[in-house]
Order: C-alpha cells, then structure tokens, then sequence
C-alpha cells in the first residue's frame, strides 16, 4: 500500500518539514488486523496529550477518519504515522500559519521469531541511559536518538529488547517497549512522568488489570523491584507481550499473570 | 540557489528517512560570505565528533567538498547542513548499509535588527529545561524539541535571544547562541559536557581569547554568576555577538571586551 501525506499518495516530503529539522512532531505505531486499527482510542488519546503538550495544531477528527480508511486498505501489518509541525521557517519558531503534516505508512508485521511471545526474551541492559526531561515525557515524539543509541548497543540476536534505565538509575522501560513486573497479583509498571513513552499497550494493560483480578500500579522501580519480580515481561501495540526470561544475571519463569495476559492482548491486537 | 540532496538538485527527502523518523543526525548552519564557508574547520570538527560518538557512516571529506562548492556558489548568506543516518528499516536499529543523506539549503542572511549587535538584546528567561544527557551533549543533533518549547515560550520583539538552564538549574546558553560571560579580563562559558550545543563560534572564541590578552574559562555557571558578570554576551556562526543588557530582573552594560570580540568575530564571519 502506498503512503499518503496528507491524505494523498506520495513518497517523500520537502525538506522545510519541522520533523526533518528538528524532530519536531510525535508518531504512532498501529497494529492493523482485520482492517482495523487497533487500540485506536489509545492511539488517539495520547495524539491529543501530544497536541496539547507540544502545542501541534492538528486535526484530530481528520486524522481519526485517515487512520480508519488507511487501515481498512490495508487489510493486514503495522500503520505507522508521523505527524510533523509542518513546514518551517529558518530558526525554531514555528509559523503561526504552519499547519501539521500527516503521513501514513504501511508495513508489514515484524517478522519476530514465534519463540519470543511461547518461550520468553532476554533483555539487554543497556548503558545508554533515558534523560530526565517532564516536558517531554510520556510522549511518542520524534526525537529518538536516546532509542538509536541504546539499540545500536547489541547486535546479537540473543537479545530481543534492551532495558533502558534513566540517568539516576530507575528502571524505565524497553527500547521499543513497555515493562512490566508481577509479584503474586499485583502489577506495575514505571511511571512516565521525567522520561519513556507512554505506551497504548501498556495504558490499555493498566485500565483492564483489575478486571483480570489484578492490582495494577505505576511507581518508580528499582533495580532491586526487577530482581524480586515473580514475573516480567515487555509490551507494546504491534508484538503483544513477551515474557522476559533474563537479563543481566536476573532469571525469571514465564508466569500465569503474563499468560493470562496474553490471551487478553491476542484477543485484542489480532482477533 | 537550489538544495542539494547528496550532490544533486533536490527539494525533497524520501519517507524512510532517519532524520525524519528519529532526528537520527546532526545539522550545521553555517555563515557564507565572499563565496566561502566561515568557521569551516570548526564545522568539519563538529561533525567529526558527531560521526564518531553517534556512529554515523559520513564521509568527511566528502562533505567539506560540497560545503566548499555550494559556498563559492551561493556567494553569500547561511547554509544549513542536514546530515541524515540514510534510509531505516523499521525500528531503531540501523541497516549496515546505510549511508548518511546530505542535504544542503541556502538561505539569505536573515534580517535581524541592526540595533541588536550594535544596542545589545534582552534574554527570555525560559521556563523550559535542558535535560542532562552525557552521550548527546555538544552535539548539534536534529533532536531539539527543547529548542523548540523553549522559542514558542515567548513571542514579542523585546527580547531577541532566551536563557536556557539545565534542570539542575545551572545556565548553560541561549536557545539558538552560546553564552560567555565577562568578569575583567576572564571569559566564561558553561561547560557543555550535561547538555547544550557546542557552538563553532563558542570554540573560536575560546580559542582566541588568550591572542586578545584574555582568560578563557569553561565551567559550571549559576544564576549567581550570571548577576555579577560585568559583561554579557551571546553568539552564533551566522549573527556573530550580540552583547547582552538584561535578563529578568538584570542589567548589564555593552562593555568594552564584547566590542573587542566583535570587531574580532566580524572578520571571520564577513570579510
């Protein structure tokens, strides 16, 4: 399927696009199944915090109805749209003309081993470290060189996902996921308020949890909460949930709360 | 003078793009006068520690023909580099046979008040922070949301330039210019190994300030600092020195080194 930029077919932008400049705008990454973008409530939600945060003057109602009709052509694989502040000026002042870009793009699923979601990943630790910064954080934005370096840390495949710490050492998330740990019931996840990318998965993972009897918090976690864990795995919208096995010389079981999970996630990503 | 895109006369940038996707690489902006690029040694330094500490495949040499002959072609004005890790694959991590995209503008001048270098400017006290991140400090990498949030905080002609600090509080520069503050015979200028852009001019001035009977300082700088500096001023490759006169509740006078230092930096940026 061919991309569209605003709304119409085509393969490249200008080169005054914000996004190109200076990172400046916020993507999403949608799972596409049935012709069905899904979580698409969340994908908007967390659009509209982006808009309202980074002061984008977007059309939300008009990138709902992009996403509906892109992902009903494409049947099937993972929708990705970036959204940029437009066109530019010379300097970071944006226009007060400038009007959003929006660009759709169609590929297909990952080809990820079927072993990661049955049998468990390892998670790399990496040294690159998340930087502590309120204003952005929380969002899906382009500035991604943090994710860039951190990923270009292992090579292997041994490793599926990375482990990403802040600058003071708090356990924050995946390079390209949420984390998520499990003692008996209950389930937490970091929370997002000086750093990572709030996740559609993972909010969606925390507004269903006590439906599934489960006790769902987000709070700083240590590295110590890592090593007590019962159970941990990574999440975001387009894999589903993998359980973590290991990273560093921490081990963990792939667990029931994870399986049920699971299920849950399947039903909702692929169905 | 049309752009160029790795050598030849383009206007656009494929949607693969590193740059547009993740601001995966850095930028120049450099002063064009009497057909040649100013400061070009300190740009290509720039860029040699971007390509080394970001692991971008760039031919230098390569670049510094082109920035060469797009100068002697525009004549006059300011020419933006965009380097680009090349086209990605989907996610982070970056195809082995990716070769950076170049992507050269030309711009005039831009027209900035004469009152400005010859009268001084007032700063932007700017609410938002820069984030501490060791492993992006320095660079001028496309990742600039805090430049972005940052200029978007003020919009009025009074003042031209804002103040960014760290998050830790410290002053660190301007939103688009270094800082150097001037106590007697000493210049200083924060250290920028937590965060801020390390500018070619900044690095000229420091390295000419011992020729105009001056000591050059790099350190951390507060607030206090700031207070009872004699002079200040602020700087960048295209506008040169603009002396400082308030900040807040501050005041400075255009003092005597910041004339000298202009007079100095006029000759390498315009004739």
């Amino acid at each position: 399927m061919e991309p569209w930029v605003d709304g119409l077919p085509a393969h490249a932008v200008g080169l005054a696009d914000r996004g190109l400049a200076y990172g400046d705008g916020v993507f999403e990454t949608v799972r596409v199944s049935a012709g069905q973008a899904r979580l698409l409530g969340r994908h908007l939600q967390r659009l509209g915090e982006a808009t309202r945060r980074l002061a984008l003057p977007l059309d939300l109602a008009l990138v709902e109805a992009e996403l509906t009709r892109y992902a009903q052509a494409m049947g099937e694989g993972v929708l990705k749209l970036i959204i940029t502040r437009g066109d530019g000026l010379r300097g970071y002042a944006a226009s007060p003309e400038a009007r959003c870009r929006r660009i759709l793009q169609a590929s297909p699923l990952p080809a990820y081993p079927e072993g990661h979601a049955r049998d468990g990943v390892a998670l790399f630790p990496c040294q690159t470290r998340l930087a502590i910064q309120p204003a952005l954080a929380g969002l899906k934005h382009l500035n991604r060189l943090e994710q860039v370096l951190a990923r270009a840390e292992w090579q292997g495949r041994e490793e599926a996902e990375g482990l990403m710490r802040d600058t003071e050492g708090r356990v924050v998330e995946g390079v390209f996921s949420n984390l998520f740990l499990v003692n008996g019931q209950r389930l937490r996840t970091a929370s997002l308020g000086r750093c990572g990318v709030a996740g559609t998965l993972r909010a969606e993972l925390l507004a269903q949890a006590p439906g599934q009897g489960l006790v769902a918090e987000v709070a700083d976690l240590a590295w110590a909460d890592l090593a007590s864990a019962d159970e941990v795995f990574v999440c975001n919208s387009v894999y589903g949930i993998w359980p973590v096995i290991a990273c560093s010389d921490l081990v963990w079981p792939v667990g029931a709360v994870t399986r049920t999970l699971q299920r849950l996630v399947r039903e909702l990503l692929d169905t």
